[in-house]
C-alpha cells in the first residue's frame, strides 16, 4: 500500500459518530475522504467542513454530508495534508493553494490531525517554498514588502495567467536564504498590508500520522 | 471655511511637481484631490494611486493623471483621512470600506500625511469602531476569533446584504469594551485567519492637518 493511502486511511480511524469534520485538500487527505465515505455507507453520522471547492466535490461523490460555518459551533476534528512537517510539528501548507481555508478550519477546531507521507517529515521547515496569499490589488508592493523579510518570490501562475485561489486572490511561493523561525516569520507576513495570509501552521497540529523506515504507520504528538 | 475643506486644501500643499500621489478615499481628502486638480490645469505634473474606485473616478473627473503599482517603484507621498486620530498620531480608518487599499498605499509611501478635521482628534483611540476586512467565507468563525479578544462585532450591511469592499471582502465594525492597546490589538487582529486587514494604522502617519479652537491650521508631527 502507497504511504499516502496508509496515513490517509488511518486518519479516518480517529472520526467518531456525531462529529463535525474539517476535510482538508490534497493527495493524502483524498484517502481519508474515501475512507470516511465507505464508513458512512455503512452507518457513521458525521458532518464535514471542507476545506476547497475541489474537496467539496469529492466528500459529495463520496456521500459525506456537508455543512457551514453558519450552522455549527465548532468543529470537532479537522484532518488536512501539509507539504512539510517540522520535528516541532509546525507545517507548511498551501501547495494546493487551499490555505486561508485550511487556517480558518484548523483554528475552528478542538484537534487537529495532519497525514503526511514520509518525503514530507523535515528536520526544519523552510525546503518546501512557502506560499503566501495576497491580494490582487497592489500586489507588486507587497512582493516588495516579502521581499525585504529575506524572501525570494514567485508569483504562482496557472499557465499564463496568474493563479486565483478560492477567495480571489494570489499567491507567491517564496522561498528563504536564512534561517527559519516559523513563528517570528508568520507575524511578520501577517503584519504586510496586501498579506490576506500565509501558509506557516505555527503550533496548530495536535497529532502527525505519518510512516516510519519500515513502512509502519507512525503517531507524533 | 469648513474644517474639512481648509484641512484637506492645505495638505494639497505639500505636493510637489513629479511626485507619485497616494490618493486617499473620503470627506476631506476630497477637497485635496479639487485642490490638486486645479494646480493640475495650472501644470504641475503628478501622477496619482487612487485608494478607492469613488477616488479613482473622482480624481480622472479632476483630471489627475492616475498611475498603478505596475508601473512605480514606490510612492512619494500619500494624503488620506482618518476615522480617529489619537496623540501618538496612531489612526482608525477604513469608515468608508476602502482600510485595506488605503494601508498598502501608506504602507507604500515615504510620507505620509493625514487630513482630520477637529472632531477625529482624540486623546485616546477607540470611541469610532474599528473596521475589521474578513474573507467572506468562514465570516461567522472570524468574527468568533474576534470576539474572544474583547471585541463587539457587528457585520457592517448595505441595505440589507452584507457590505463587500473593492476586494470582495465583508467588514466587521468592533468596539472594544477594555483599554486599548494599538500595536498589540493590531497584531494580534492579523494573526486570526480569515482576517485580511484591520483599520488601526499604527505609526504610520508622518504629520497630522487638523485645526485648533480658533479654526487655524495646525501641524502634527
Amino acid at each position: 500500500m502507497n504511504e499516502k493511502k496508509l496515513v490517509g486511511e488511518k486518519a479516518a480511524e480517529f472520526v467518531k459518530d456525531g462529529m463535525i469534520v474539517g476535510l482538508g485538500t490534497g493527495s493524502t487527505v483524498y484517502y481519508t475522504i474515501l475512507k470516511l465515505g465507505e464508513r458512512v455507507k455503512k452507518g457513521l453520522s458525521i458532518k464535514g467542513v471542507p476545506t476547497s471547492i475541489q474537496t467539496e466535490k469529492l466528500a459529495r461523490e463520496c456521500g459525506i454530508p456537508l455543512t457551514n460555518f453558519r450552522e455549527i459551533e465548532q468543529i470537532d476534528l479537522d484532518i488536512d495534508g501539509a507539504d512539510e512537517v517540522s520535528s516541532e510539528l509546525d507545517l507548511i501548507k498551501g501547495g494546493g493553494g487551499a490555505l486561508l481555508r485550511e487556517k480558518i478550519i484548523a483554528k475552528a477546531a478542538k484537534q487537529c490531525i495532519i497525514v503526511a507521507d514520509s518525503s514530507k517529515m523535515v528536520k526544519q521547515l523552510g525546503e518546501f517554498r512557502l506560499p503566501v496569499e495576497v491580494t490582487p490589488f497592489g500586489c507588486e508592493m507587497t512582493e516588495k514588502h516579502i521581499r525585504t523579510l529575506g524572501f525570494l518570490t514567485e508569483l504562482r501562475l496557472s499557465t499564463d495567467e496568474p493563479f486565483v485561489t478560492d477567495n480571489g486572490n494570489y499567491i507567491f511561493d517564496c522561498s528563504y536564504t536564512k534561517g527559519y523561525d516559523p513563528k517570528k516569520i508568520e507575524q511578520e507576513l501577517n503584519m504586510i498590508p496586501g498579506v490576506v495570509e500565509n501558509g506557516l501552521f505555527v503550533g496548530m497540529a495536535d497529532l502527525v500520522i505519518t510512516v516510519d523506515h519500515d513502512k509502519k504507520i507512525m503517531l507524533k504528538e
